[in-house]
């Protein structure tokens, strides 16, 4: 590893504080360095707040040691008047001479213009640095922008012998939900849902375990809970429909008077196929992400559409032998995991 | 305090559990008491769980006993088929030979319906026990109910010399937000903000403070936002425009292609009384209660219109001078407390 990925690394370590909070806005890092000491460090606040860049130079003891500095940033420095001045502005006003940066901005019309600006001040600009790892790290991000549909993460747990749930009739007997994964995955996937901006389940699995696909056993964002009830099934005492956080309603009935105030709806064609056509309302939404949760009909959709990236499958220990088949995934298997007694799969679609 | 108190009282104790999360149905609670003791306690879980009754007694050991038990509960048992069978059946089936309550239900088409049929079953029924203080257990509920809008608290913190901020020239060069109240006040005021179904602000607050609206210095519910933006001036990057909780926009604009996806927008004649129009469009909203925290123009407009229930006002230590005075409020003195450096007044519109 030479200097330059070392520095980034850290830029990627530190970027990771604002995962989940600061979307639709990418999770920068900045790293500033003199002397081969790191003299400032800072990471995409909060939507709405300062960028990566502003924090770091903010995070100097002595300023005037920029003029002698190198900035490294995991993603092109912003070169247009937003709600706060450019970044590239910034790094000019303080006159630091060399910014080393992980990718370009992936918006074509956009590209690049950053590292001109900086050039064309006098500012020695290395760019590419850990590509891959700086793809890998921004991939909600990329993936809004390039794709204009949020990163796709299906999640779903399974029994030894394949089995999502056992049938309707056998749930009965046993307690509401039926839990398949342990505790430790439990807590897992509630940080999960701190990470991404949308949450998605089916009717059916609104039905039969009643969720509230909220954060309860971590502390971060909720994600925005979005719910296909073609008919409008699912009535108001749901936990979904307790309007604790904001929720999305997909649904053929065009029939306001349904509507529950204070949920939002937005009309599907269910003769088309529906991973495509939710995508889509999610990019609307500004979601750069989505976990779907849900059931086996949803994830298949999903599937089946080819319309996903990560795949997260918990295998646990008991056994089902009849009821609700696991959906069938082929993608690269990227890790295998041991969680207690359960061991998490994760795929990615490649 | 005679015995029938006694024990209302302590349903009006663990009943409080529920503050936040029955809503819009009633926090109730029941207890058991057989032989002078306490066999079985129950509040209402959250929104589309099992009431009190129903709660109180899955909680007894021995079910055999309730055929010589009492039963104790704040509000008159349902009547009605909903998604649980009626309590009053579950009463009549474990053949509980008295019941005592405290009030009764406010809808005066059902009052009493529950009483009868308690009594037509042979249960003998006492009612009427600590009205005053079940009524105002139950205030959120009632004025819903009774008032078709939401119980409304007014809250603010004002100088020790009785303004809400310093003018807006004064304001940028202090840190933002001002903060008159001291930490122990912020805590009370997110406690506060986890119990009430709904809050608001008007545009002005956002534009200056930029709040979240959220529970972050407690632990429970989140409410759900109400926005004032006449002609929608507040921008996406706003913390209260991040959908991480639900919500509402009340606007005179109609043209939904200014509407962020994610977010409800409701039209109010501006021309006219606001706290009115606000009232009715949270109770078609169904939530029973609202938080006002700001600022001066919008509380003031519940003020004029008299359409508030409590008030709560913290006094802290800055002086300020000149800037935006405090509203004038002449409700009844209910309690004065203090809280580290602060006062706390609590009045209501009696």
């Amino acid at each position: 590893m030479n200097i330059h990925e070392k520095y980034i690394l850290r830029c990627i370590e530190i970027a990771q504080n604002g995962l989940g909070y600061t979307a639709p806005n990418p999770m920068v890092g900045a790293v500033i360095v003199h002397n081969e000491k790191i003299i400032g460090e800072g990471y995409t606040s909060a939507y709405g707040g300062p960028h990566a860049e502003v924090n770091a130079i903010n995070s100097v003891g002595d300023i005037s040691v920029l003029s002698k500095a190198t900035l490294y940033v995991t993603l092109e420095p912003c070169s247009h008047h937003g709600k706060t001045p450019p970044c590239t502005d910034l790094i000019g006003k303080h006159k630091i001479p060399k910014v080393v940066v992980g990718i370009l901005d992936p918006n074509p019309l956009v590209a690049g213009k950053g590292i001109e600006k900086l050039r064309s001040a006098g500012c020695e600009v290395t760019t590419g640095i850990l590509k891959k790892t700086c793809r890998e790290h921004h991939k909600r991000f990329l993936r809004f922008q390039e794709n204009k549909r949020p990163y796709i993460i299906l999640k779903w747990a399974q029994s030894s012998d394949g089995f999502l749930a056992p049938d309707i009739e056998e749930r009965k007997k046993t307690p509401q939900p039926y839990w398949i994964s342990n505790m430790y995955s439990k807590q897992l996937v509630h940080k999960w849902r701190s990470e991404e901006q949308s949450i998605l389940v089916g009717t059916n699995t609104v039905m039969a375990d009643n969720p509230r696909l909220n954060v309860r056993d971590w502390t971060g964002k909720n994600p925005f809970r979005v719910i296909i009830d073609r008919t409008l099934k699912i009535d108001a005492e749901h936990h979904v429909m307790d309007k604790s956080i904001g929720t999305l309603i997909l649904t053929e009935t065009k029939n306001a008077n349904k509507y529950v105030k204070g949920i939002n709806y937005e009309i599907m064609d269910f003769s088309k196929p529906l991973a495509e056509q939710i995508a889509n309302i999610l990019w609307q939404y500004n979601f750069t992400s989505l976990l779907v949760e849900g059931g086996s009909k949803t994830l298949q959709n999903f599937i089946d559409e080819n319309l996903w990236d990560e795949a997260r499958v918990f295998i646990g220990k008991p056994t089902i032998k009849k009821g609700i088949q696991a959906p069938d995934i082929s993608g690269k298997s990227m890790n295998v995991q041991q969680i207690g007694t359960d061991i998490l799969k994760t795929y990615r679609n490649d």
